[in-house]
């Protein structure tokens, strides 16, 4: 890994279904709840009415469990017109506690995956997300010495990447960034200038769904993180 | 405001109830709270269970609004044995939304002082509570760019302190935290070596109760903003 006279200073690390299983949680938390309220309503797509209100919800919470929790809760209501229980509710609370204390699994390639690359490069643990929630995911996970900073943002826009890229490092064109998220991780990486590299998780939610980036010199997909290293060789 | 031989590098400024008012709205969203399940709890100290609610959650959630309003919820659950109709469920998560969305009230002398004292000193907002909300608070107050750095942080402790005087400044030695929280603001500054500014605020969160530093040479008390200037002065 010759860095002598590599392009890049720093790499930036997306948290979620980049470095931990994150998706995967909420997919069962909502199996959970569409379970949950299923005696309680009829025919309704209760599924399509959480995502709405996610959606909707996102300019009052911003990301993160506590704001999915509530977001459930405003669904059951919807869908069952007011006549969900107390107890379910009660219920939805205790799915929300849970995920907030779910252990972190971490994803295959990772640990081995940071420690060679923070010997050569400044690492940046980039990730959107309740700050109570993210701080507690890295604690866990034990990868918190391996970075050189942290950034938890309200959200990734390519002036974030500016940036945190210019804090940390030589600036944005010596910045590359790598999560699962096109549409938060790549797309805006790229507008900044810097490189942006794509690891696609098996679930990805559908706010951050995004069509990736056409014709940019800066773009490239790998398949784990394990391919990582010898995309930076190569570039 | 001579600086060529002042022994501080660095204010720090806590954000709620010391620039804004904050516990004022949590406090009216309480009386709201009280009021929508009045009819349905016979009895209880309905105050005192949120408080022991928003206390056990502390560790799960974090501070912030939807934190609250997830205590609001369970609370409302608990106390009425799971008696409460989800139409006062909704308006519970209407209170929490409102609060949201409700405009900044910036506190008299903020402006003036962070303008005078950003001329000699680096400025940094330390403030712990919800990402999301504590930036379109600040966006929303118009005094971002009065600061050289925003820190929003999970818990304020020594280490805190310790990092954020070492990051804008020359450590913790030369730096000042001001705000209303004894036990967030004054006594974890102290103890990291900088000076600790009390500014009391008419309501205060009983989370936040603590007893004033006994004998610290670098404890001092004001009674509003506009008293920072001369303070800073003297020491």
């Amino acid at each position: 890994m010759p860095t002598g006279s590599s392009p890049l200073t720093t790499i930036g690390f997306d948290a979620d279904d980049t470095l931990w299983e994150h998706e995967t949680f909420y997919r069962m938390t909502e199996e959970r709840f569409l379970g949950l309220i299923a005696d309680h309503t009829a025919g309704e797509d209760v599924s399509a009415r959480l995502l709405a209100a996610e959606r909707r919800n996102l300019a009052h919470y911003g990301f993160g469990v506590k704001a999915f929790t509530l977001s459930m809760i405003e669904t059951a209501i919807e869908v069952t017109d007011g006549r969900v229980p107390a107890s379910v509710i009660g219920k939805i609370l205790e799915a929300g506690r849970d995920m907030l204390s779910h252990p972190v699994e971490t994803l295959p390639h990772v640990r081995e995956t940071l420690e060679t690359v923070s010997q050569s490069y400044c690492v940046v643990l980039i990730t959107k997300g309740d700050l109570f929630d993210q701080e507690r995911k890295l604690a866990q996970s034990g990868l918190g010495p391996l970075f050189d900073g942290v950034e938890i943002v309200s959200a990734k826009s390519a002036d974030t990447y500016r940036r945190v890229f210019s804090d940390h490092g030589d600036g944005p064109e010596r910045g590359m960034m790598v999560g699962n998220s096109l549409r938060s991780d790549v797309l805006p990486a790229i507008e900044a200038g810097s490189w942006g590299v794509h690891i696609p998780h098996h679930v990805t939610w559908a706010v951050e769904h995004a069509a990736p980036p056409a014709g940019s010199a800066r773009f490239r997909t790998i398949k784990h993180l394990g391919q990582l290293i010898e995309l930076i060789d190569r570039i």
